[in-house]
């Protein structure tokens, strides 16, 4: 004889039911669970089924994105972290800083908004690698349903990133969905409720595994810049848009860059797998989101094979370096900033269209490519 | 069509139940709740309505008092954190030891117990801002009434600071109060459970905002000697007694006092509002609380327009300075020490009287103003 | 009248119930419990009673054995520590990277996996005392029961210490338990998932306190050598296998040792009470265990009178003094190490027999006794 059981120590959620759900043939639902065991236990999620997508939030982790199901492609890629960590297991401060990548392993994960970037000392202040707002919990959330237009799935948390005397923001995240689309939106709002003005830093970072990324898997943008972060990613800036596979050693090599936009100052941004079959388009608004980040990291499978396309409000340096470099914005009391961006699936023919697109961007304008590490300009 | 609802992850609280109550004409009662969403989930809270009063004691930080509503008043003050933070989001080492900040919105907070006060090293160790008795939960929380000779709602909660090797201590605390009363006694003791002598330090950071505080608001109490804390509180030395309204830039003064006691070594200091209609009264023993912080944090509203009264064992300095200056003392192996102190709510009668019994235990002596800074003494 | 009762808040357990029991004569269970209140809230255990022995497992607690009942004898030691910390209290970082002290009172906890030993700085990155495996919750916990070739009890749980791009390691513990026996072994296997080779340490941090540890109780082992870890136990080498009874200030000593093992490289070593009528016997595999540390903590009852027996893969070091003295291995990429360690309660003859058995392990060899600090070895 032999039992073999799992307790409820073990790997599974709970499910805490349908939060919302649509009527007759447009089938679409919100769901809550609620995680149950190891460094999960208490991590509350909504899945939100579109009808075409099943796009899952981490209401724990800040509202992070952990990734969309998509047919049968799952959007997103695989950290070694496998455990959608609760931020209570995360010590920013630990090693130098870098505690932040215990629980890194999002499709979207925000950085920010007091800092973001690389750890380090900013005049007598220690900073940790991308900020608190991906591991704080949303205080609130809704979830609302507009049939007009068109029918919308929304879902708003608001994380709060809050020390007396030392930064105080209030941010209003909101990821809106229609229902049947192969789209999300996010329409962020960053609130200073203080009677001081505060700096304040945001980096999308949305990152991507396979089958978007493989050998041969292309960067399409309409780059105006772009400049290498450090001397490692300036030896290959000339094949900046073109990826390897899993590479053995390679670490991760980033660019720094500014894109054009539309009139209404929208631009898109692209990653498509080799045969350009397959692809997802990362769109945002360029007003408050002026820089963008290339995150190229095709080391190995089991360690991450990831890139990751991050519309942000300055580069991932320091927030030391950034201030100097002009890159670092303020809030005025009681004042807000907006952020919006957009992610969308893409088969042969969206790759095109997105291809096409961003070709129109361009024109007739040629990327500039910076030799100068970003930190100088 | 439009739906929004509110998620369970959203700030509420689950109602435990009443835990005691009274019978008839008196009518009292104790009442649990737990805290649900964000920061504040499975933060366990007692609330103590006395019948006059609503007590509020944070069972998961220390056994801190967050607020008490006396009639249409709350005796507190609004920090710009809102939520009543578990401590499991409190990192007490992040940014140079400033973390307890993250969740300082209480109206008693304990500071200590191995150590209190400014953060920074003491010979080879780091001491974090106000130690870690505050966001420590109880372990063991005791009720109880007593109808002779008053009829008396008593809460008694076990905090356990402890560390092996470094630091052991048990602090009983007690909330006592008469129902039908104004008035809130704390009566705490400290023991030493160990088999060396330890050093200890306590604050009891007793802090209001309005309607106590206001613009023309005065600080009464029978004040021995009194210094600046530092050069910025110097500036104001001779003007310690009166409050500003919110001022942009204030940030905070900081005074340093001993206080005149009675035979039964029981002092009162009082903080009322500009008509001398309100007040409320901090009475504590001076033998084991022999020093006063004066915390006067006139800033704007929105970023902490607050007050503190602080009965304490020393200065809010670093240990290392507290030590130098002979204000550091020590509880002996399997000893304990014992702390009290009260708070009053006051009409504007309830102030005259306070103000004469302040007066009268001046008699004719003065308070002695020192321009020399306090870690100088 | 007066009313007294006891909060939820306080240090109380919910029942979770049986997990798996067996029937009929041979009467044994698995049965799991939640504790409830102070730093504890949250902690599951697992309590296996074989028949003779209760052994509780810490599953939030990296699968730590927190003490073993044995008739009316409870194996393990009195740390002033009492409650059982959930890792979410406990800040590694803290107080120069002392912070797992606040959670040490396990009969065994593992000390690892990316580093063991003492905190500090090793080539850039800071390494907190003991590491993060005993600290982190299993993820992944199965319960099994064979009937033969013996009637065998055994829980398995899965600790994952993992951060992107900063070590990925997963340990599958297990604790295994003949029904109705006196012994229980542990058979753990670390398994690197990631493409390149890491580094890895382990202690076994095994801990007696009375009644084996007692004035006069003695440690019998097969010492090959042994070394003190520095000046302080250099002092007491000669007599390094005798125990003191409590006393004030001794702190604690340490030395640093290999052991003798049979041909199948498993040792045996034992620590027994004054009169030799009480014994624990820890057995180990010295293939992937080569080294032993001896922590002779013999100071005040109330401080921790407590010994360890610690199997390990180097000397307690910071892991920078052990690669330098070629104690830190690598375990290849997708490759596992096991590790094999079993305790045994013994009665008077239990002790007799194992006297005997280390004896003839040790022939007619002599341990080494070698006066230098073992980290100039």
């Amino acid at each position: 004889m032999e039992k073999l059981i799992t307790c409820t120590a073990a790997n599974v959620s709970t499910d805490d039911g349908i939060v919302l759900q649509g009527n007759g043939a447009d089938q679409w639902s919100i769901t809550k669970k609620t995680l149950v065991g190891g460094v999960q236990t208490g991590v509350e999620l909504l899945i939100v089924d579109n009808g075409l997508m099943q796009i899952t939030i981490i209401l724990t982790r800040g509202m992070s994105v952990l990734d969309i199901q998509w047919n049968d492609i799952r959007i997103g890629w695989d950290s070694p972290v496998k455990q959608v960590v609760h931020p209570n297991f995360v010590n920013l401060e630990d090693q130098g800083g870098l505690g932040w990548l215990s629980g890194f392993n999002e499709l979207m994960v925000r950085c920010g908004v007091a800092f973001a970037g690389h750890p380090g000392d900013d005049n007598g202040e220690f900073l940790t690698l991308h900020g608190r707002i991906g591991n704080l919990p949303a205080s609130r959330v809704e979830v609302s349903f507009e049939e007009a237009p068109e029918p919308t799935i929304r879902v708003r948390g608001l994380v709060e990133e809050k020390r007396f005397k030392f930064g105080v923001f209030e941010l209003w995240t909101e990821l809106a969905t229609v229902v049947g689309s192969d789209k999300i939106t996010i329409h962020d709002r960053l609130t200073n409720p203080s009677e001081y003005s505060q700096e304040y830093q945001l980096i999308y970072h949305t990152n991507f595994g396979r089958p978007f990324l493989e050998q041969d898997a292309q960067f399409v943008a309409p780059v105006k810049t772009l400049a290498p972060l450090n001397e490692y990613a300036a030896e290959d800036l000339a094949t900046f848009q073109r990826y390897l596979g899993p590479t053995s050693g390679y670490g991760e090599q980033v660019y720094c860059a500014t894109m054009l936009a539309d009139p209404q100052h929208w631009t898109t941004t692209m990653l498509h797998n080799a045969d350009a079959s397959l692809g997802v388009a990362v769109g945002y608004d360029v007003q408050t989101l002026p820089y963008f980040n290339l995150w190229k990291n095709t080391d190995t499978e089991r360690d991450g094979f990831v890139t990751g396309l991050e519309p942000a409000t300055g580069f991932p340096y320091n927030r030391s370096v950034e201030r100097a470099g002009g890159r670092v914005n303020k809030i005025g009391a009681g004042q807000s900033v907006d952020f919006s961006m957009s992610l969308q699936a893409l088969t042969a023919d969206g790759v095109a269209a997105t291809n096409t697109a961003i070709q129109s961007l361009m024109g007739d304008r040629k990327t500039k490519l910076i030799e100068t590490l970003a930190s100088e300009q």
